[in-house]
């Protein structure tokens, strides 16, 4: 579904962004790089930064302007770290998404275009977009690296290429252990109950709100079966300890 | 609203990704950085990538043991690019970002720990989280830069705090009675292994998956401070030699 999004950097100054960029989009499942007149492009520091993402490095298109870079695009945004004096819809990152990963699946070509370090696109350069995308950040200071702009944005395709997603439950024992069941919990509360008296923690004939709260703790950890049978393990032993010699 | 939260980078290798993460942090409106035990540092590269973050580093707590860097933290996360052989709870980023801002509303201290760039955190550091924390990715290349991971992260939770937060739950005692820190965990985890070793349940010399598995369960519940104090007295019961009648 990120099949037809192409990222495209603009005249880009520090050729270890351009590296950045590549490992970034690839982290997220990207593979379509377009440099506009990179500054020192192939450069070793671009190399370097990549890290492992040579490969969206070695099939970069290097164009000399943004009219090449975005021939055949049907959706393209811009990106601006601030509200510029030009008035253009507008969308943050994840709005963005939604709208390219949409187009994409719908076989839409898709650009998402980021300008210099220094100064971003020009008035003229985002006049070719559709639309302005920003990444909500500190008004105090919203100066995210390029190459971590890319990420939030290529991070944002990705979550929403996942849609729905699936979610992590469980006790997080990677086995799926079942959850112990309602009746089991009931033995559980009743030997820890016998327990806690039989080591003299708690006098019987006194209020249960301690029953309660131990209740409220285990209902809600909630404990699956390996769990329950460690836990009836322990008690036993400690009662075991305390019966008469 | 991120006000109480917390980065922790642990034995960060590069001292220009340290400068990085500042950057991406103070984008997001986050300044509480803690370095443990960082191999170089402070460094100029440190400096340069920091680019204007300077003052987050400048407030930087420099630590020698992660539990310096946790104390008095109520909920942690911990960073794990892979899936891991120790099963834990996991949650992605944006699940992460909702409750560690609905903690930090709650004025609990929450703590997103990142591990070294090429190992991450070791099994027995992800044991000291609540919950690990990852950021879906290409699974044929998952290896986000450290700088890009937390800047992906901390942009989730500017979002989330920009959206209408939730009441957080707590532990359900009408008291909102505060949760137990990190420090007093330690000493709930110490005390109750020394009971099952002392009531006979585990044999010391064994391996200690017994231990993790105790770990995971009170780390998934979190306890409140009556329901450390309740715990440690029926500990000290338990461990209290029978008294002949």
């Amino acid at each position: 579904m990120l099949n037809n999004i192409r990222i495209v950097l603009v005249s880009t100054t520090h050729p270890g962004n351009i590296g950045a960029v590549a490992r970034a989009m690839k982290t997220m499942g990207l593979t379509r790089l377009t440099l506009v007149a990179p500054e020192k492009y192939p450069h070793v520091e671009a190399t370097a930064r990549a890290s492992g993402a040579d490969d969206v490095l070695a099939h970069a298109r290097i164009v000399a302007s943004l009219d090449e870079a975005l021939a055949g695009c049907h959706l393209i945004f811009g990106a601006s770290a601030r509200l510029r004096t030009i008035p253009w819809p507008q969308v943050d990152a994840r709005a963005c998404a939604a709208l390219a990963v949409s187009a994409s699946a719908a076989t839409e070509e898709v650009a998402v275009v980021f300008g210099r370090e220094q100064s971003g696109l020009t008035n003229e350069e985002l006049e070719r977009c559709h639309y302005l995308v920003h990444i909500p950040s500190n008004p105090a200071f919203s100066s995210l690296n390029i190459a971590a702009a890319v990420q939030v944005v290529t991070y944002e395709l990705m979550m929403a290429s996942l849609q729905a997603q699936p979610v992590a439950a469980g006790s997080g024992d990677e086995e799926h252990v079942p959850w112990a069941t309602a009746t089991e919990m009931e033995q559980f509360y009743d030997h820890l109950w016998q327990t806690v008296i039989d080591i003299g923690f708690v006098d019987p004939a006194k209020p249960r709100l301690l029953a309660r709260r131990l209740r409220r703790l285990f209902n809600r950890a909630r404990l699956d079966k390996n769990e329950f049978n460690m836990l009836r393990g322990i008690l036993a032993a400690a009662q075991a300890r305390h019966r008469a010699p």
